[in-house]
């Protein structure tokens, strides 16, 4: 788990030009106990007129932070679907950067449960968002090796 | 009710440069019956690797158009927070443009509630996603028409 | 579609002796455009210390009546299983009876979506809650039909 | 912190006969490091067909503990308010008790969020469901102590 090397291995890495999400800076950081944490620093790109993280894009870094905590990790899934996502938000996000920390809640057969937490690391670890996420899910069936190779 | 009438009236109709906001190519669109509608089309810059528009940017455009949807018509509010925000997915959007269509349901003193459709219009108006949001919204208070008269 | 015929064919018609759920005074009724519909009394036996519904028990109802829609009606499902539910509360429900009505929003293969609206009919059908709720969902499978019978 | 001596203190420690929520067998236990814990037996009155408490009386138990924990502990408020209730079910309870812990997340001037998680201790504390609420919240204004002091 690092910061840097997997490049390719993840659905977010290589983005075409412009994309919405490659305006949101970004890294992944190893956190103890979670299943997954990205940060993303607080810029003039990701705010509302408030100065905080606007709603929604800290919703897409909290269906970011879930899905590829599952496509990793222990019994990776191959594809995941969001399908329902819950975001609570307790605080506004002004001073960055936030760290966005997943914990699989189940891994299911063809779905699976996702608690991811926010905070703002630069505000004292201020507690600001709270998402709940439920994928489907699925694992490639296992490759057929009979074919002679 | 129109596209370019309002410049600077809504939060979202200026952005920085590079902003992610910016990237979703919108329009406010007129539907009878609803309290706000915006379409935004499916462009390889809100897509994820499957080609649908990405879950939490389509979270992001269904909390855009509920608050705007508060922040216009008729009792309109000064300002709003989303406090929860909850996504269901039904069906992937590729084609596109997809309608995005607020129905604000109550309007509280302090806070609103307000329920989002999302169609793609372009796949015979297939049913995307239904998002349910509450805010917390404060009205100005009456201006002090006394000072001076 | 009717509050009587149907004994047995759904699962809360008979309930053990002072199962909770029969203390929630409910009845079937017929709503034009909804995919099911049940009307319950606001009954002390359902209230807070408000004198309002309470918001679980409201959760129950809306709960009952999505999963009916799904095991009724076009295409039913065999067995439905809620993996998640979301209740925005609009407004107690004071008066009574209350009508909760749901609509199916998706029938997929393996899960569905339901949206449930709550009036209340005896205060001028005020809206009280609006329920989203996925299930987990199948149907048997086609029975075989040849084996010679 | 018991589950007899505040009689009158807790909302839902008195109800009429036939409450559907007197049909749930619980007791507050005491659980290091959560807001408030509530235990409830798996009885024949609170599960559905399969043997497993029905997803909304679960629901409902949530409600109550999430509720207790606002009214109690430190910065008690008077009145709260469910306004917004999610729930993910990640897996049957059926064998009982189950404990469900509250976590106050956030307590603001007027609205207030907690998360609840509920385990099954009859099968090796197996995660059941997860639920995060958000309620309006008030105090009381401080009493007037000027009178006649």
């Amino acid at each position: 788990m690092s910061d840097t090397a997997l490049a390719g291995d993840r659905p977010w890495d290589s983005l075409p030009n412009g994309h919405a999400i490659a305006s949101m800076h970004r890294k992944t950081v190893e956190v103890p106990g979670a299943d997954w944490a990205v940060q993303m620093d607080v810029t003039p790109q990701v705010v509302n007129s408030s100065g905080a993280v606007q709603g929604g894009l800290l919703a897409t870094l909290i269906d970011l932070v879930a899905g590829i905590a599952l496509l990793e990790g222990p019994e990776p899934y191959d594809q995941t679907t969001t399908m329902d996502m819950h975001v609570t938000f307790h605080r506004g996000a002004c001073v960055g950067p936030v760290l966005a920390t997943a914990h699989v809640l189940r891994r299911g057969g063809r779905s699976a449960s996702v608690r991811v937490e926010v905070v703002d690391l630069g505000a004292d670890s201020l507690h600001i968002a709270t998402g709940m996420l439920t994928f489907a899910a699925r694992r490639s069936p296992p490759p057929d090796r009979g074919e002679g190779r």
